[in-house]
């Protein structure tokens, strides 16, 4: 039907668009942070980091009511999942189109970051990231990053956002990549010759380990949130304590 | 009517006071910064950064429920067109005053910063911002800008003030001209030869890139979350996945 | 009765502890802030910003369903002067307690914070910060923080923290003084001879400016929230733009 | 029965990743900050606090509604001995079972910040962190926590994420011993010789304050918040000074 033709034709704009927003955040706050901080390193991060975390508050705000903002394929796979086991989630279709408008959105976002910067638009960044210490950082980062997307969302939507820019903020400088736990993410940023840059040929081990941290992270949140004897058992968590207060906090 | 003339000052003077306190935080800060950051840019437009962004969450709770705290003519138009479109929205006369405040309300906080920080009241400033890449970065961080508050408005509107503040604090950053995005605001910055100042040459290419920006972003935003189709192929996003835990998260 | 000597010696205690930590988070930070930067007072006042708005959101939320943590006697006075004008408010001879409270929890955390970092514990402070434009910049910083308080507890009590918080992060940056805007933590900070110290002999002019900024505030902002009218004719704020969905956002 | 076998083994499976994961924050980002900050150890430390304050709120949020994320042997206890007093809390049988998750789960988190940078996988720190004002530093910090945490899980529930995580982040600035208030972090701490490290020989001291300072914080707490009498007499605070308001911020 058409209705549903216009509905499907704005989730992948907002995909898109929010995708485009999150990449040229990531890049330009690099390019702004390198040219800026005398040399220091550091300094460069922490804009970068506070620019990223920044970002994607304002985003999954923007556009979480209308496409979820995934931004993320690893993230729009986890939802297909869901439909098979039968639980609230998106079509496979809808998720090819969602995994297409991500890339060719982040891609637009480098591009974007470039030309406002005044570097080429695009072009294929010589900085290094390999080794087994990034491929680790990288399963941990997106390992995580799958964990509080799926019980935030389980338990508190309101707050994803809130949840996923302060999880990024911190992985930034607890992983050795600085986290980057996406694919489109990962290809995008192979396109910028600059601070949030990464060889083309580091790539693919980044991608493969944010999918294998995916995998595990679905694995095992979906048994630590299963429903039923955890239902019953639940332990009486600090949130919990007392139902008339929590209650009464938007009250009175 | 005498109370319509009363709840119409108050209105004006909540825009008036609050864009004299943005501006006030932008100049201020910037002032401080630079002062304080022995040489180094990255440190100063970090603080001023943060100044911004909290001045905008603090802002906009406060003067909100009284007139909007729109701060920003272009967001002022852009509620001032709702109701051309049969929605809600402010009277075209109520806009123009609104306008008239922020203009006159930026120029009062500009002029207390420099009071505030011993250097000359009101003074052109040498900065100079131009160029396509500048231009450019003024029609990203508008469209933006407008897309937040527009998105937020619509379906989380207790949310939009961390959602604005986010985005600024990032478009600092990844955007060139670091996120003007507001015409009182580019007029105000050209009289005050500081850190955050802009020359009174550039600013006219600044403004008209924020009108297309934001021109493009009502367009486009508008057909994003218009009603009817979308509401009923919406997808489920992750915000929705459990209407009963969500209903439940401000419960127990 | 015994029960209300009970709730009101909570209530005291409440004040007492919270000032205490927020002195101690202000002196304490300033302290470790000028010891590690290097000689960078920007890095320096960067901690101490951050620590002092993560401080005030942790202690508002703490202390404030107990006492209030007003942890300030301008706002203490403020909310005595409302029983006056026959809104809520806190009786004059509780105002008495707490404003003592507040005075001897801010020297005990002043000291608190000399002992943590092993400088002598109580000791007048040499930090000169004295002439017009920090007198001019205190009267700034309490107008608006007033301001900020008044109107969130008006509409929106529950983010009271994150509004005070934000704002006083934002205004250690864009006024001269670093915003002192509170008559104890002034006097408590003569105590101290470290980064956030000020000499005895500038505490009065601070602590005129701070009155006269709060007494302007309350005239302001009183007239600009008084009831009846406004409401009436309040504008279709972005807040208000749609009941229900603003209704739906904390239930689907 | 084999429902609450499960129920229980999820709850100590999310005590051990919850830890795990706030470890690996600490640990990582203390490497990552003294590696890119030039020497320059308030940046590094800068960049500790936010990874280490954002990773509390993601971790709270994500994990606080399966085990409460308590992440804190001496959070824990409190909880234990709260059933004691017949209110809500945990058995002592479960608390037993969180310790060792927690313990187990912190030396897992600190071993894979190790890898994830390339150093040993787990070795004896030689940080020294002795003398009177670490340890007095450590029965504030931890008196404070328990106080943060106690109140506002009666309060306001749902914003001890926020609540904490800015009480951690300003203390790590405003104490002396940057705030580790948490025995499973101490000991944690030893095994990894770098930025966030700690001697082994001073974790005894660090780990004694710690429970002082939670003993006390739980006997003054307990006092401050005790119900009957303070129901009754509890000052209208300012975020109850219009309930209608309050009601309505979350509906108009």
């Amino acid at each position: 039907m058409p209705e549903n033709q216009s509905g499907f034709a704005r989730r992948i704009a907002s995909e898109f668009v929010s995708t485009a927003f999150l990449l040229a955040a990531i890049v330009g706050s690099g390019i702004m942070g390198e040219r800026l901080s005398g040399g220091n390193v550091a300094i460069a991060l922490l804009a970068n980091t506070i620019a990223t975390g920044a970002a994607l508050v304002a985003l999954i705000f923007t556009f979480g009511p209308i496409s979820g903002a995934h931004m993320n394929p690893v993230v729009t796979l986890a939802e297909a999942l869901r439909i098979e086991r039968g639980e609230d989630g998106i079509s496979w279709s809808l998720a090819a189109g969602y995994i297409a408008a991500q890339l060719t959105g982040a891609i637009a976002g480098v591009a974007a970051a470039n030309v406002m910067f005044g570097v080429p638009v695009l072009m294929a960044s010589r900085h290094a990231r390999s080794g087994g210490s990034q491929i680790f950082s990288e399963w941990i980062a997106t390992f995580g990053l799958l964990g509080v997307i799926h019980c935030c969302a389980k338990s508190r939507p309101v707050i994803v956002p809130f949840a996923v820019g302060a999880y990024i903020t911190s992985a930034y400088w607890f992983t050795a990549s600085t986290s980057f736990a996406n694919p489109a993410v990962t290809l995008a940023r192979s396109l910028t010759n600059t601070f949030a840059g990464i060889r083309p040929a580091d790539t693919p081990w980044f991608i493969a380990a944010q999918f294998a941290g995916a995998a595990a992270s679905l694995f095992f949140f979906n048994w630590l949130t299963s429903p039923g004897p955890s239902q019953h058992t639940k332990a009486k968590s600090i949130y919990e304590a007392n139902p008339d207060t929590l209650h009464g906090q938007f009250r009175a």
